[in-house]
């Protein structure tokens, strides 16, 4: 039986982004569809300096391919004194018609990826259709892959960026405008950024609001990122009251993710969440409905995305011929 | 980075039976010494013709290794289908300083090592020093493995076999005495057997009582191994009323072992039962007292097994450069 070994450089050329987002979209329809079962992960909390390695399980019924991606972070430690990045990933695929293991890739750029897609997919469900300007809010990674994934599916006119670090911030504008050209005013607050957002990104690992409430004008569409668990938090609960607010998984969402801080706070209850995006993608329910409206996508990651991004991978692979083949049994 | 990929064959080859029986013995030390960390184990039904897949995490302080061992058992229809066997394996070894990938290697057969190797380690700590004969209830590959195992730590003088399929029966007795040139006596009824246990071994499918209470002489020890999940039973259990209860994991047994039943029938409670067997291997708890109890072995099976078992055998592979390295990254 023969299992496919694909590695980093490889995973890193055998996807575009705009794919991703394809894999992403569909990721979140079969959520809503019954074709997805997502088992609670499972994970290991090492003392400090290092950080924590989780293991997300994914089945998707349509493709029958059950995906498990091992990935760790916060090992700070790493690139000094072991040469590795402070966060490392693996995923495995298994045929799941008889569980048969077809695939092992590099897992690293997988969570970036489909993150950024998460964006750039509630940019085209719940974004006003005239948006040019984004505003990001923190500068690092993922606030990159955020442009990258929405610049697909819009015309970014000028983005709008604050960080807490000058340094960060200028090298983000430098990267940015060179790869590609769209001019980044670097601001001198947040206030500042948010006021001029069509789109604000919001990609920190803050634990406290970010972004205070009367700052974001009418019509904005909010892409709540860095919040994946308890603790941490990059808005202000009082922007939930009168937004339309949108989850990838409710049930993940009111447990770890922003949406947990207006529940908490009793500003809103969970009658008041719109829905998932996945039933917006499908037309079961409506995005955005007027200019006026603030939306509000809270994105905590699912292992369906993984599942779904790291299938394409794999097929693309063996459309073109690259990896190598093991015989582990 | 490099990790090293060992294909099931090399795997069968770069332990040994004995060194099992140490693994195993270390597993059950660790998880009694706070060395260990194993979440719930995460996995996935299929529909029937199909299995399951499981996925077990465990983390060894000590040797500062996080084991994740999928698992797929029960896809009758694979060697007919598919051309593979009905259940699987895969075992992936992080570097706990950095959570680095360091082996990936098949896991077909770790499961089955650790399992036959657990008996054994309750016989060295539980059974009378002058047993010499083993009853099997069962004659299927647990079966076989568990007479492999315990021929490393005592003198098996003759194996009393029954099966429901006499097929089963007649090939385990052909096989083992070939194997092992232990005479394999067939019994004509499941008591006939039990009557001449010294050791008493079931690793049947069974989910009602194989075992009478009125059969089992004292002095006997019993490695109940079949049961695993809620469902599943081999022995009445009234056999516990008396007996000297051990678990590998008390959490487990409690909730899905043979434990489960003679508790759920109020014939004992939890105070009723000894102790973990890594207890008595550290000296903290008394083994067998006297040659007249009834001890029971209750094995469920933990993550800290294939830990140490697949950790054993990648560095038996780094020292005699079996196996091929790969980067992933």
């Amino acid at each position: 039986m023969k299992t496919l070994l694909l590695k980093k450089e490889e995973v890193s050329r055998l996807i575009s982004m705009r794919e991703v987002i394809g894999t992403v979209e569909e990721a979140y329809k079969a959520f809503n569809s019954n074709q997805v079962e997502q088992p609670d992960y499972i994970g290991i909390h090492l003392p400090p300096p290092r950080g924590e390695i989780d293991f997300k399980l994914g089945y998707y019924k349509a493709n029958e391919v059950i995906s498990m991606k091992a990935s760790s972070g916060g090992f700070n430690d790493n690139p000094t004194v072991y040469g590795v990045p402070s966060g490392m990933g693996t995923i495995l695929l298994f045929d799941a018609k008889s569980c048969a293991l077809i695939c092992v890739m590099d897992g690293s750029l997988i969570t970036g990826l489909r993150t950024g897609a998460a964006g750039a997919v509630s940019v085209k469900a719940l974004a006003r259709k005239n948006s040019r300007k984004v505003t990001s809010i923190g500068t690092g990674n993922q606030a990159r892959m955020q442009i990258r994934a929405i610049n697909e599916v819009m015309n970014i006119e000028e983005i709008h960026a604050w960080d807490n670090f000058p340094d960060t911030l200028a090298k983000y504008k430098t990267d940015i405008e060179g790869e590609f050209g769209i001019p980044v005013i670097m601001a001198r607050s947040k206030k500042e950024a948010v006021e001029q957002a069509d789109i604000l990104i919001t990609t920190t690992r803050g634990t406290g609001s970010l972004v205070e409430a009367e700052w974001v004008k009418p019509g904005t569409h909010i892409v709540a990122i860095g919040t994946d668990q308890q603790g941490k938090q990059e808005l202000d609960p009082e922007i939930f009251r009168h937004a339309k607010i949108v989850n990838d998984s409710t049930g993940q969402c009111i447990e770890k993710g922003e949406t947990w801080h207006p529940l908490n706070k009793k500003i809103i209850t969970q009658n008041d969440i719109h829905g998932e995006i996945g039933e917006i993608l499908l037309g079961n329910k409506p995005g955005r409905e007027n200019d006026e409206e603030i939306t509000i996508f809270d994105s905590t990651g699912m292992a369906i995305q993984d599942n779904t991004t790291a299938e394409k991978i794999y097929s693309n692979a063996l459309d073109n011929g690259v990896g190598a083949f093991f015989e582990f049994c």
